[in-house]
């Protein structure tokens, strides 16, 4: 190895040690942190981000960069491609001063309490004026780079590198007429029975019995530990210590199974990156996008389908026998996958998920073409919510303000949720092909073949491909809508009898 | 305030922030790390330590201390004091350099490993070497300063600022004859019994009935919490977050609460100290003997007294009525104070602990000064225990193996265990005159007044102070053995009617 290429590796290892210690303190934040503490926590972090960052965009690590960037140009080896991530991320991280990023920080934290209240109140002309500032300042984020075919793809680029809004447009244009028409037809379909999911569960054996799933499906607990949170995240320390967190929720106690799976499915992709990659800009899944179809697959296309409840049900009918007393495994099948346009995206099942994504990046886009007035965004949100899912949010709570992304600025992040579940269908498409009777193993309870699969094809390869890239190399197109529509209309044809 | 200060005030914040950093990690790692993550947190832990050193010894941080010395030479403000205790730990991290710090962290790591291997299989000559080698760079690390009246006062001055060799001498011997005459005259006295307290109790109802007395010391679990890990512990993050730790040891499970009194000792010292020097040099405890004092005071003179066992038996007895069942609290008190001369030190009760100490402190002079032949090491070991305590280890496991900080080391450390017991004791006078009904109040299971006088006289002051100058300002004298020996002997001539 060249002594460039050593030195470099040295710096960005420094630089990896110091994220990854940010986010041990960040999720000692939200999972430990007593009640006083959030302060100089606050500061430790805000000191641990700065130094990173001065770290990273030294002129040295650019020098470095620059040389080695000729040297390896062309090559698809890790490490060519270890300097090409880190040239776009050095580039990027250089682009944005200094000064911009803690303006933005101060702005965003005030804009965060402005949105808690808003909310508490339901009350968007509260939140209206940071909104603006917020959005400004995305417009000066965006002016920092080369003009893009869309200025939406700057802020896209950050979260799906490689990625452009009319591919993103392209895609979600061919799904809306389609998943409209598939819920308006379960709409109209006589309806399925859940009660009983919102009966008491005990919390205790809830917990106990999802992390016997996630152990079964592979998540691997001498690398990992559950714990519990406000939110439910996955974070990572390194290949050998990712963690995640699950949340309790009365009326609606088996959330939280779902959740862990859903979590888990983030840990597993986590914990089958190529060690090599450790330190490396190459650490870490491909994008959102692809991270999202990850946790989606094990939470939706395993957790949620008939063979998988005929494997689990049983056992979760032996360990809360009064609450699922006359149940049988079709009943809960159907009763866990059920469909109801509602108000709040978190709370959408997988018919809908979609089209709450798809309002918010249409009035993304018009936000950063400049051409959406803010102040009648609640009643542009409240007609698009009708139009799409046939409901009209009763206050600016449930609607326009029920989310936190704007409020910290994060804008172009909400399409990588649905790209995720499109991604994770397509890929689904391609395992089914490779795993020989992939429903039976799942039915007995077996997900070595599907996680190895999942393992030597995705998870391995880390950052190492750009979001379109990977899906492409490994099934042979880009992102595409096709096999999620067909996914869906399947699974809910049959379950609603359409 | 002036610029230079300002800016001396921002490194030494985030210096700060960086060392609290690495603080969380290591809470992580002993409370919470996967069975796997062990490795990377080592890497991470060493990246944030390196980039702290730097930070803190960079060229610019020694000219502001220069010039900011001049300045504020012979002031007693806050701003004075953090500049004095800055410039002895700038002076001290420069003198060392960074390939010495590199050399003795991989030769520790291998000594330790050479300890563990050697206490298991109770076999001294395995760790020889090693100590040997850990010994000679104990001597090259004294070579990096100044001569001092004793080469022992360097290492010294790591822990307990100011404190030298010939002090702890005199404190020690005059302590030492008296020490061991009181415990003989115990040896001969009718024993206690203390069966009762071997019994199977609860681990889960002995943690609840542990973390009720401290937070009714005033333990603020606002600011803190109690977590399991292998070995007991406090770690500060901020004032605002003060953490504690405890195990449950089924051969001795009352020990638990006691653990925890201790602990929290040195927590309520933490989150007593003035806000105001948070992320400057004297945030933290003055010293670790005064901070040992704390713990010390809170385990033994508070949580081993008859009164607090007044207060807390009958609670304790509701709890747990099968395993105290006719027993009385002059019973329990008598059984939690019981005096046995033995081989291990963390097991010592109050009267032989001290001895414990002074033996390790004697062998590490000599070591210091050359004179110890490390060969012979164990049989002197078993010759001084004999001669202090009338016991002989029957191997090195239970001897001169038994505790860790040698092959880490850490030679100088012991002593501070000791005077945190006699800094205890002086205080102790002192507060019993200015707090009326002292005993009255603890046996009425109110600690406001005691933790209000000690917050006032010691706690605020953190680590402005040197350990001498604080004890002197409190007590009108430095650190001296009489008050320990005059409560001790009072304690046990009562227990044991001497």
């Amino acid at each position: 190895m060249s002594e460039k290429l050593a030195r470099l590796k040295e710096i960005l290892g420094e630089v990896s040690d110091l994220g990854r210690a940010t986010s041990v303190l960040d999720w000692d934040q939200q999972v430990n942190i007593p009640p006083m503490g959030g302060d100089a926590r606050g500061q430790q972090l805000a000191t641990l981000g700065k130094i990173r960052q001065e770290k990273f965009t030294s002129d040295e690590v650019g020098r470095l960069i620059d040389d080695l960037k000729s040297e390896f140009a062309g090559a698809d080896s890790d490490d060519a491609a270890m300097i090409r991530v880190a040239a776009r991320n050095y580039d990027k991280a250089k682009r944005v001063p200094p000064s911009f990023v803690a303006e933005q920080a101060v702005v965003a934290s005030r804009s965060f309490e402005a949105w808690l209240e808003a909310k508490g109140k339901s009350d968007y002309a509260i939140f209206l004026p940071h909104l603006q500032k917020m959005v400004d300042l995305v417009h000066k984020y965006i002016s920092f780079f080369p003009p893009a075919d869309h200025p939406y793809d700057t802020l896209l680029d950050d979260y799906e590198p490689g990625m452009k809004t009319a591919d993103v447009k392209a895609i979600f244009d061919g799904l809306r007429p389609r998943q409209v028409k598939l819920i308006k037809a379960i709409g109209e379909a006589k309806q399925v029975k859940d009660d009983f999911l919102r009966k008491k569960y005990n919390e205790k054996k809830l917990w106990d019995f999802g992390e016997e799933i996630i152990r079964c499906f592979g998540y691997d607990f001498n690398r990992g530990r559950q714990d519990k949170a406000a939110h439910p995240f996955e974070t990572t320390f390194s290949v050998n210590d990712v963690r995640i967190t699950t949340r309790f929720e009365a009326d609606n106690p088996l959330a939280m199974i779902f959740s862990t799976m859903h979590e888990a499915g983030h840990g597993m992709y986590e914990q089958g990156v190529n060690p090599v990659y450790e330190r490396t800009a190459l650490e870490g899944g491909a994008s959102l996008a692809v991270h999202e179809s990850q946790s989606r697959m094990w939470e939706n296309l395993v957790g949620r389908s008939l063979p998988f409840c005929e494997h689990f049900f049983p056992k979760l009918k032996k360990t809360f026998p009064n609450q699922l007393e006359g149940i049988g495994v079709k009943a809960f099948y159907k009763a866990v996958n059920k469909v109801e346009p509602s108000l709040i995206r978190v709370n959408a099942d997988e018919a809908t998920y979609n089209l709450h994504i798809m309002l918010r990046l249409e009035l993304e886009i018009a936000m950063v073409e400049g051409i959406l007035d803010l102040k009648r965004l609640p009643e542009i949100w409240n007609t698009k919510m009708r139009e799409y899912l046939g409901v009209t949010p009763p206050d600016d709570a449930q609607g326009v303000l029920q989310d936190i992304h704007w409020s910290a600025g994060l804008i172009g992040y909400f399409s990588t949720y649905a790209l995720g579940n499109l991604i994770s269908a397509q890929l689904w498409e391609k395992i089914d092909k490779d795993v020989r009777n992939l429903d039976d193993q799942i039915r007995a309870g077996n997900f070595d073949a599907l996680l190895g699969w999942l393992r030597e094809n995705l998870h391995q390869f880390g950052h190492k491909y750009d979001p379109q890239d990977i899906v492409q190399r490994i099934t042979g197109s880009k992102i595409t809508p096709e096999p999620y529509v067909r996914y869906l209309t399947k699974k809910y044809s049959e379950i609603y009898s359409l």
